[in-house]
């Protein structure tokens, strides 16, 4: 029964998904069945590791249950939940036939089930982040500090609605993605050490344990930090939901920021733009059709992947309510709440090997900044006009161009015969006549936010790493 | 690589849900990859079928096939994508392999990988609503119909706001249920029986078809009938989404109803109110602290997979827009649509297992009817006394209910005070007595409506049935 | 009180969006507080005369709260409410001092609000989209039928992963189109068809009427024949929520058919792309501060109305669970739900005005198509050869459009120096070698199908004029 | 135009929920386009004053904007956009006919649109918060953390699935919620003072300004503080996104604890159950059928509009994706992001009501917790047995359990009967018997935790108001 040919599985996750051998295995060491008992595991030991410091238990409680859990089977875990229908009274049940019979009452004395499942949930969540997806933000945010400081001077034209705008240069929009994803992975290594677990019973009130031990507070605290955690402020049979609410969140704002990346050289990898491109192997097939075809299938499926998980928020969120003390209508949705962070890992994987071979199309960047240079003019125009305290500035520029759209022609040669708009020209500075004389000189602070922002993560990224 | 252990795996499906061999199944035959690829094979014979009988492609093709795809392993396919990078050419170069060289250019000829993709999915879905969870909702509706005319005499105290309002009975309410699941079950099937396919090439227009053969519509539709389907109206790279989100948006609006009952259920079980009860076995363990717990745990289950399943509608949406002829940005996504049956079909599932066993307490239901039996004759007093053509009777009744309440007696009392409502009362219809008597008579129709709705569906079963 | 000044309003419906009058009156004939109010006092109508019939209540009754309501103020109904706190029951209160001392007992009588508030709702929707909604799909249909016809012949490249593909005609892609909304309209018309009322008090089972009426279910019917509806199957103290929820479904669909277009339009107007124009009046402003940009913002628009009101689908599939005989935590929720309508009224009316005016750069399209014309010809040539019998034909193309890119040639050139290919080529049909000539040829079936869908949905139309 | 019936407005914000006057006029001076335009125009002020001080525009154009500020009107500037159909260059071109020709050219010099549009949204998300939120966030702490003490003896069985558990107090439930709501407070408010502005230009490289000044990083910050507000590290033509999706989400999560607590509280109002109370008057009506109603109207409005607000925040994460420098997909959707601080805003203030007046009846509490009494000694039995060392405690209690309910008697009369458990109970501690004797002091650490957790936020909301 426990061994399947994994083509026959039904989530994605574990055929389609699970082909690339490290990536699948770090997943499964966190996120899987089998690490969840392992997980629940830890938190029965410290457990039992505090009773026996406080000579409840027998001090041998703690080797015996090392060694059950070392042989521990999650299918006999489950055959034993045929029985109990109850998860962790089947737990409880096989650890107890691993010890003797004098240390049998001790294991899971005074927790209720919630005690272990969410405390250890919470510490898979925890050190898969750690251990991880952090890494892996660290080495997108290093690939694409790179990037940005590589294309700092590669001009490019701005765009919004689709539209040309004004000129930047390319490495200025790497750099506010490198900005946005580096604040990201603060926020979500933030939030991850902010998750906490609990050992306060049944309802949360520690009913059970203070009949047990006389610190009820500090016997929990002690086996929290047994686990590297931090107790809940106040519990009921579950932890408080906002924490981890906090951190799914945090991932899924992660996750947009990538996907907004990929949809954008996506959109730069169209035909008629072609400024980036994905690598392409030489025996890579495009269609299957279609022989000649080279598609952005790593951005499609980065961004696909966001398209998967962000609505996997509203579970999180409608999860949020339950009644009183808990009502269990949240037993199988919270079992897919992993689906977030195995969606990040994946995107973060793929965007990673996408950045580590990403190439860029200079020429065809500048070619495509000259399709509207000469109307990329009419903003520096109207502000030098503007500036210089000529009314209407806005509206004669925009006829200008009205102007020469209509007679085909370039904004220069319909402003040269504008002699009331000489005069405003001739005063111009030289930086500002500089500009005028050639657009794709009016790239602002392109290239000086680039450095600022690229010196401003490298600092922090080893401040960071001195931290550690 | 091909075989794992469960318990490794990511999703719950795949672990958790997957236990139940007969279920796990069921689910497999359809929506696991070895599923998909048996599916897209099936595309890929019809396909060389057509081409066989129109004499393009030599007739030993289709055995010549059929043995390929006898002999088809998923793990080949897979192994084949790792140079192409390109599924289903890689299960066509893998198919190739598979017959003789004179027959190979035949296979997938004038295809673009979405006519096999999309088709063979629209077959699956199609297919598994037919075969596994259409007949799910027959024993459903089925159990619901007996159990509603089981208790169609049982008393309860309906309850709007939580608050007790006026009788009904027992099987009234499941009536209700009845009727909503029938209707339900009936829009799951006709838009899994409008579900369509297509065999239009690489942007719809059938341009690699139509130098094929002289009629290339008739070809699609030949190659759809030979797989039980319709052909799209008309195509992009893929089929018009509209179809399949309609269909799941169906599943996703039985599930609804499913979890509504299951939380009405649900709520009936509280200790204080212990009107209906789950099966509970003799080695079954309600909680592991609490030894004499009993929860309602398959009605948890099922409303927590409403909450897992419902929001993944968001996705669905998401993925109606594809820019132009496609893009693919729903290569992840889309594969995770078949969350939405399986996830009905464990609810489904569970339900019928809770249906099979359904107890009712209806010395409890009455019991709470009691607890207001006196408040519930205020509607019909109210409407006696209006109906008589009492002024002001509605503000009479409620302050008539304050007093009661203040004074902590029955309305029967507060109202034998009464004289000017005496006069009125005396007017009254031996019916309308015998209800301000005994305010558990005034049930109105529940009976009869209840009968009404049961003989609906027990004919309409019967004439499907029939159909068939 | 009553009267503000619209800047004030907190809603961009009620500010923004409202300053188009013919719009905003349309919708707040249908969706706003006085409509409300108005089509509650419709269904109250209805049941005094049903009352009035049936010679429950004294004839005049109708008269008195015809006039009663024809004087009816909303700003009364919300003072009386102020007292207690129930809308409806302040809406009778009101109603009921309009009228003679007589006459008071009978309005409302046997109702519950919810058989008012849930039958008036329904109303609404149903008639504003018969009168407002149906009739702008009718037109868009109309319009985007004439627009394909028109662009029938227009070739353009069809694009699949922002890549060129293989050609097509715009008229073809505009069919594509046309047959999706047409069905949708089917969809959203027989839906709204579908929505039901209910007069069946406070649990659904007329315990009321029962006490009134020898016959209630005739009682209901009548009542909801008077005002053009059926009654619901069976019902709590509310309708069955699926009726609703399939309708408002059925608009989230249209309007991401909607969107979709719209994205599509936007990305085709795109600098580099630039092969479709939204009309652009003389004085409008691109940018505040770049004079010479035409931003597709009606695109935009639709695009955003889409993102505004898909996700409050959700919060629909969330009313559906209601507790026993039902819970009110649809009190607020569901005052939203006509945001739906809203929205998509909209955006329809946005997408009609700028069909009126659809401008094509036929020039554009050419232009782009030349752009990968000879790379178009690998399909037709990999086709060509393997419908010849030639193994490997995929193989063997795909190489050669690496070879043609590597060298900076056309694939013809490339194909001039390969003998053995040479042979095939010579044995292909007239019509093949036409295609192999000019790749602008190679656009299947673009025209006939765009006719086939254009004679289709022009017959469909008059039919289903003819049958209103 | 302007002005118009509140009871024609189309949203339930500007009709139904905007009759409370105060709540109203809170509102609207942060979230209608009244707000919206006089907040862009603090933005063009700030803009003007910096240019002034640098002696680019003439010293008398900040008087002269100012007043043309104060004689602004929202109409004016609608009507000058139908012609220029873009908002801020309407608003730009009517102030400048408001001030003399002379400064006309120095308003919005330099500035993009969204300069000033994001700017001012931003600055009245942060006011609004400081101003109408958080105060209020703050009484609610304030009534919770007097509600706990006051209930922090009130005996309460504590229920897990809607089944009776173990004891609780009152006070402890409601120190849960304290604890939860107080750190969702200052996650929004830490939040709110995220939030920053820009004034970065057209595609974010500052190409304008750099153009007018020398030092664009320096004048945007120097606009920035004088509003309040820092500069975005890095922007495009908007702001980075994931400030406002940061601060929205926690107001998301902030609902969803009131929404929790108003279930609960819904819950514990059933008929059967009884323990608290909203607030009734004597003129409310319950029903308008069935006069003795009394129903929980103010936790239905709170979870309603949970379920109104909480699925928007799809609507915030779908528009973090924005193409390139910017697209404006989000045009129309952003323009309702403030539906979520506006349903949040009126979810505490309904809150805010209810806790005023907060009635609890601990008798009921008590009668409920008593039909339990005997079975909640189950837990303390198996946790004495178990700490005692009795191998199979769990198991044992269990049977136990059974053995009670079968024969219809408390586990105090099986208990007494077995003659090998009498062994242990006789060496337990004098605690343990004592809660033996009488499950109801079976309430662990309710008191001192609640005690614990009204310390902590006493002393933090006090910190808090000296901070300021």
């Amino acid at each position: 029964m426990a061994n399947r040919d994994i083509f026959s599985n039904l989530s994605p996750w574990d055929h389609r998904y699970s082909l690339r051998e490290d990536e699948f295995s770090s997943l499964s060491g966190f996120f899987s069945e089998n690490a969840g008992i392992k997980y629940q595991g830890k938190v029965e030991l410290a457990l039992i590791e505090e009773l026996a410091e406080r000579e409840i238990c027998p001090q041998k409680g703690v080797e015996e249950l090392k060694k059950a859990l070392d042989n521990l089977k999650p299918e006999e875990v489950y055959k034993e939940e045929e029985k109990t229908r109850h998860n962790i009274r089947a737990l409880v049940n096989v650890l107890a036939r691993g010890v003797s019979e004098e240390i049998r009452p001790y294991i899971h004395l005074s927790a209720t089930s919630m005690d272990i499942v969410d405390t250890a949930n919470i510490l898979r969540y925890k050190k898969a982040h750690q251990k991880i997806i952090d890494p892996l933000f660290v080495i997108i945010i290093k690939l694409l500090l790179e990037l940005a400081r590589r294309e700092k001077e590669t001009l490019q034209v701005g765009r919004t609605h689709g539209q040309h705008a004004v000129p930047i240069t390319f490495g200025f929009a790497l750099a506010g993605y490198l900005d946005r994803i580096g604040r990201a992975r603060e926020d979500c290594l933030k939030r991850s050490q902010e998750l906490c677990g609990k050992m306060a019973g049944a309802v949360g009130a520690y009913n059970a344990s203070s009949i047990l031990v006389k610190d009820p507070l500090n016997f929990e605290n002690k086996i929290m930090a047994r686990l590297g955690l931090n107790p809940a402020p106040i519990s009921t049979q579950i932890v408080p939901p906002e924490f981890l609410i906090n951190y799914l969140h945090s991932l899924v704002v992660a996750m947009g920021i990538i996907a907004d990346f990929a949809d954008d050289m996506r959109h730069l990898q169209r035909t008629e733009i072609g400024e980036v491109g994905e690598f392409f192997s030489k025996d890579q097939v495009g269609s299957s059709t279609m022989p000649q075809k080279r598609n952005p299938i790593n951005y499609e499926n980065i961004k696909s992947l966001w398209k998967t998980i962000q609505p996997r928020m509203q579970t999180v969120y409608m999860d949020q309510l339950s009644e009183h003390q808990r009502d269990l209508t949240n037993s199988a949705s919270s079992r897919f709440y992993p689906d977030i962070p195995i969606g990040l890992y994946l995107a973060l994987n793929r965007l990673k090997r996408v950045l580590e071979k990403f190439s860029v199309d200079r020429d065809a960047m500048l070619k495509n900044l000259n399709l509207s240079q000469d109307l990329v003019l009419a903003e520096p125009l109207y502000i030098a006009l503007a500036g210089r305290g000529k009314p209407d500035a806005h509206e004669i520029v925009r006829k200008l161009t009205l102007e020469a759209r209509e007679k085909g022609v370039g904004l220069h040669e319909v402003l040269s015969e504008k002699k009331e708009i000489q005069k405003y020209l001739e005063e111009m500075t030289g930086e500002q006549k500089h500009i005028l004389e050639d657009p794709a000189r009016y790239t602002g602070l392109s290239r000086e936010k680039t450095e600022i922002i690229c010196d401003y993560w490298e600092k922090r990224m080893e401040e960071k790493q001195g931290e550690k």
